[in-house]
């Protein structure tokens, strides 16, 4: 049941990273989860907005602090399609977002290739939740850019 | 002469700096200067917008960004008065900002602690330019919030 839900939330953020792939952005989304409601979902915006910074877990940290009406996220977790970076890992320890939940890895730019420590050692950590789901629409952009 | 525009742009972050300072906000201000002209100015704005991701540098490189109508700041030089953390650190990555230039080290939340890899290798990066003066500041505001 409890797995059950975390596909649910997954399945959220994969409507974002969908919305993004329609937008010719790289397909990666977020939602932040509070009290099992989702209080925040974003999508990669980067080209849309000519921001680096625009990271779907970014905005996403950014509308659930602002909907919490605090700048901090204990007691949420974050569900994202693809491995946060080091700029989305740092801004998830700022959070103090109890828990981060990805789905595909980053072997390039995945926050893990630099250092685990990118996050406090109290925020939990799962990976490949609808692993092959977030994988393959990653790779069909990628695939889509270069035909 | 060189050295004299260093600390002409760094005090102008550290005017940013200040008013931060005067918002309550741990005083930290950025520059981003692009062709001998500063292009974006923003200061730590974490507990007025009550957002963990509003560091100085984030919104100094969206505002720059902005400015320039791309995503990148290749030829850019961010000044900050204080070392970035890791979250700062991946956003001037992402960048391509060609130099970073900071005042005061923290040895408690710069990305050194971490890692020098969080930003690329083609990053030039210089310290301590009115390291003095920013380092003052920050232990004005963290006393000013003891007493």
């Amino acid at each position: 049941m409890i797995n059950d839900n975390k596909e649910h939330y997954m399945r959220a953020a994969l409507a974002e990273a969908n919305k993004a792939f329609d937008k010719q952005e790289v397909p990666v989304g977020a939602v932040v989860v509070c009290n099992d409601m989702i209080i925040a979902r974003a999508h990669n915006l980067t080209e849309t907005l000519k921001d680096p910074t625009a990271h779907a877990e970014m905005q996403a940290i950014t509308a659930a602090t602002n909907w919490l009406g605090g700048k901090y996220l204990a007691d949420c977790t974050i569900y994202v399609t693809l491995e946060p970076c080091a700029m989305c890992a740092g801004a998830i320890g700022w959070s103090q977002a109890s828990s981060l939940v990805f789905g595909a890895a980053d072997k390039k730019k995945g926050y893990r290739t630099i250092s685990d420590s990118l996050l406090p050692p109290k925020t939990s950590v799962e990976s490949g939740v609808l692993e092959k789901e977030c994988r393959e629409l990653l790779l069909r952009f990628f695939k889509s850019r270069r035909g």
